[in-house]
């Protein structure tokens, strides 16, 4: 097996699963109860909380944990009135639907993805309460300019501050997929919220969190037993989050070795592929690897590939599955041809050099059996 | 270790937790992604739903699998208005807290704990639309008679039918404390939406599910992917789904046998227990012992036992890490010296006989070490 869709999904670690297991049979206790083996186990879960806040730069009381990056950037959200945010055209579907339910304006990108900073400019106004912008694309991994933008809303709240305007204005980032690759600190990023993901740092699914900056007065998404601040009730999944903890940890030792070892594979990658025009070429991150065979389908390539044990994918998995053309890639300018013809390369922890050199020779005679079929 | 506190957690079987672990590792894939061993993963996916919802007499299609009960009981209210919905006063704070935020109107209880059919006819009105019990409480188990209540709002329906008045009516019930001891089914029981949970069933935390009826319109909690119908969206927590349908299986495959088991150390608890006072007499789970120490602080027992590696506990676990008062105690007429005098002890797969045993002795110890020292 050859596995190229790691923005999809990732395994979970041997690490990370080692530390999750005592807690689903011998910890298995509920934090909130009161004898001292649940106290422990609401310790190991605070402690894990606290790994994973670190690896952000926050405390583990910043961070509401979820059940995974949707529900934070749903919650995210929730503090929001009707019309009150803008949010990047290449968001993600769980950033996408919430706003546009929250009457959301669309801010554009480039033709490599990055915000059009003028256009936020344009569409800023006093009502303006929240600005979200993943900090890397899950398509095409475009690395946004956050600090870039902060700094722009700070300079929206000095304008605020100076005419008397009380609404605050908020910078949310989904960062799912940029915990393998880039130091992701609250403050350098200058972001309110944060939304992390264990799946896609090789912790187990169903398991997120939300960094929420002490100024935010977000409403819970769930009620009940009052976990999580009140802000999420339900008993805390303790395998998860020390699972996730375990993984964040991993990703961050991993990071610098993580960006030559993509690096390098992309290099192999993009030289040993025949025909194809790279479509996220500037800001990205070094595992996404979107390339364009105009003309093919790429549907038709992923069948092929799949027969010889490569797995790779025309985009987003939830889109994927339903048979939608992709809005990030029609955001950046391509046409519906290039868009079908488009294949998202994800490289992760499963792959090697060797696996790539035979990848790009399957990938090269699946485009090749496709092009002669098209005649 | 003696634990006697199963409806606050359950540990996992071992047998739920060999089925989930392919699914962290080999089988880890996106269930919407488009090739094969993706496909293979959402139809396991699909047949652990299968095989949850067979349980209660359901269809796949017809559960929204959630991060819990919790999350679960929260979907269960989104469809509503405000001021459409009755709920029994002993509800779980995941129903009471949501219901409380649509303005509902609570439904007493009598001395035992079960409903009070005339005050839930008292309170009917043609606005409500939800009437919201569960199955069994959470602090006392007590079992309530759901297929009456769903009996009368029949005769509601009925009666708004005569009348021209189109507003349906709906009858939720919160089963998290039950599958283990009851043959729950949707059709006996007259439910329209049905609350069930891992966590408490010797599945992993974090999964739940709702069942929803096809009358029932509900609205999405968390909005994104599409993932269950659009009423839940997020990449599917594949392992925790697995590990669920194993637990409930063995649940109901345990089902004759448990009743039996806890049946006969209930039996054992209450002929060798000195000196309280049974406060759940009546239709209430087997599992479930509820007892009153009069006079004496049962928090100090706790401690008490807790040293002698025996657990057991005052109520709710998300409530006893609050240090507030039982609102279901209170409900069924317990004076607050009663409250504060007052242990759960809830039986499970862990236990043998041997430490019922026991269990009464050291309990017979504590009781006796607390009421010396009161003089």
């Amino acid at each position: 097996m050859i596995y190229l869709d790691h923005a999809a999904a990732t395994p979970v670690s041997k690490k990370a699963l080692k530390a999750m297991e005592p807690y689903f049979s011998d910890d298995f206790f509920n934090p909130s109860a009161a004898y001292l083996p649940a106290k422990k186990v609401a310790a190991d879960y605070e402690n894990a909380k606290n790994v994973i806040a670190h690896a952000i730069g926050a405390k583990g009381t910043d961070i509401v944990i979820t059940a995974g990056a949707t529900e934070a950037n749903n919650l995210a959200f929730s503090f929001l009135d009707k019309g009150s945010v803008l949010y990047l055209e290449t968001e993600h579907d769980s950033v996408r639907k919430v706003a546009e339910s929250y009457g959301g304006q669309p801010i554009g990108v480039d033709k490599n993805g990055r915000i059009l900073i003028d256009d936020l400019k344009a569409k800023m106004t006093d009502d303006v309460m929240l600005v979200s912008v993943a900090l890397c694309n899950n398509e095409i991994g475009t690395i946004q300019p956050l600090s870039e933008i902060a700094a722009y809303l700070r300079e929206v709240k000095m304008d605020r501050l100076a005419r008397g305007v009380k609404r605050p204005v908020y910078l949310h980032s989904d960062a799912s997929q940029a915990m393998n690759l880039l130091n992701v600190n609250i403050a350098r990023l200058g972001v309110d919220l944060l939304t992390i993901n264990s799946a896609k740092v090789y912790g187990p699914k169903g398991v997120g969190a939300l960094y929420v900056s002490r100024d935010v007065k977000l409403s819970p998404v769930t009620l009940g037993g009052g976990q999580e601040k009140g802000l999420r009730s339900g008993t805390e999944n303790v395998p998860g989050v020390i699972g996730f903890s375990v993984a964040v940890n991993e990703a961050y030792e991993h990071l610098n070795g993580n960006r030559k070892k993509y690096a390098e594979l992309k290099r192999i990658l993009l030289s040993e592929l025949e025909g194809y025009e790279l479509v996220n070429k500037k800001h990205t991150l070094d595992n996404f690897v979107v390339i364009c065979y105009n003309g093919i389908d790429a549907e038709r390539l992923i069948f092929l590939l799949e027969d010889k044990g490569v797995y790779v994918s025309t985009g987003a998995a939830c889109a994927a599955s339903k048979g939608v053309k992709s809005h990030v890639l029609k955001a950046i300018g391509l046409s519906d041809s290039e868009i079908a013809g488009s294949l998202r390369l994800t490289l992760g922890e499963t792959n090697t050099k060797e696996q790539i050199h035979e990848a790009a020779r399957l990938i090269n005679e699946a485009a090749n059996i496709e092009r002669r079929r098209n005649g």
